[in-house]
């Protein structure tokens, strides 16, 4: 039983490797080079830990911690969508359930349903980890853009609206991470690295 | 205060930004591309995550995933030291708690100790969530060489004496993982993948 779970735990290892092939549209801080999801998934994990304090209901670190490690596994097979993408659906899309039940399902069978609740609980974005865990995954690409120049903003021309439209999840998550986002928002707009309408 | 805390958090997640660029030895899982800090980290946090019913004692999860996403932070100012270095000494040097102190310093002073009090329990490898956590760090590049055809073992001719001797430390972890651990080593010895003389 021990080893079987292992042995069915190290092809699970091996098979989330690819995840650090998938390139996202945000640049690394001050950089050019596209962020892949592995290092996305890490930053996210570490800003959980550094900013929960901000959350405004009291929560399960370690739980919040699990959503954003792997929150993006599933794009090995559905692939990154752009969050300002306006044809495909950025999140819940058959694909990405496919994705989840394939993937997490390498696991022993226990192990396997349990990640999958909680990547369901974390697209669904009802509780206090899945709130705080989504305003973590808003707020990351919001630094990087304001670090570089506007960055996807600019390269692909979102506007204001836009970027405020999705933003304002964050508040779900922590009032004072919004209030601070608020503010780097509109610094971008009289900077002119974000344009508004 | 809880906005002077929110604007060194942001900092801090800025600087740690830079361990996306620190260039490990070991290559991703059958691929010739370098593996770089942040997915070494994010990695060993999912395999903490998915392993952890092998540990030897009971751990605090929470915690040994602290560990793992913070070990190599110092990195970025100490650089990366290649565990089978004769020269330089692989951990403890003055230069990484420096680094340490500098890096994690940037939090409100509370957050700072508690992470450089984590980093050094990891260090020091006695507290059974250290132990597992480095069971996890050994274990991801023996995954990895072993699907990379013997990868850095037989880049820098490393032998089954020196493997064997950094590997065991898996045992202090887990008796299970390091059970199969030895498996691996020796079917890579069978294999000629790793040679003993």
């Amino acid at each position: 039983m021990e080893i079987d779970n292992l042995l069915k735990q190290v092809n699970f290892i091996k098979e989330i490797d690819k995840i650090k092939y998938i390139q996202r549209k945000t640049k690394l801080f001050n950089s050019d080079r596209n962020e892949n999801d592995a290092e996305h998934s890490w930053h996210l994990a570490m800003m959980a830990i550094v900013l929960a304090e901000h959350s405004n209901e009291k929560i399960d670190l370690l739980k919040v911690i699990k959503m954003v490690l792997i929150h993006d596994i599933v794009e090995i097979d559905a692939g990154d969508t752009f969050i300002y993408d306006t044809v495909k659906n950025h999140t819940n899309t058959d694909e990405e359930s496919l994705a989840a039940n394939r993937i997490f399902g390498i696991l022993p069978q226990k192990q396997a349903e349990e990640l999958i609740e909680i990547w369901k609980e974390f697209e669904k974005g009802e509780t206090n980890e899945a709130k705080f865990a989504k305003s973590m995954d808003r707020f990351e690409p919001l630094l990087q853009n304001t670090s570089n120049n506007g960055g996807t903003w600019r390269e692909f021309n979102v506007d204001y609206a836009k970027v405020y439209e999705k933003k304002k999840e964050i508040k779900k998550g922590s009032e004072t991470i919004w209030k601070y986002s608020e503010a780097l928002i509109n610094e971008s707009v009289e900077k002119g690295i974000l344009i508004k309408n």
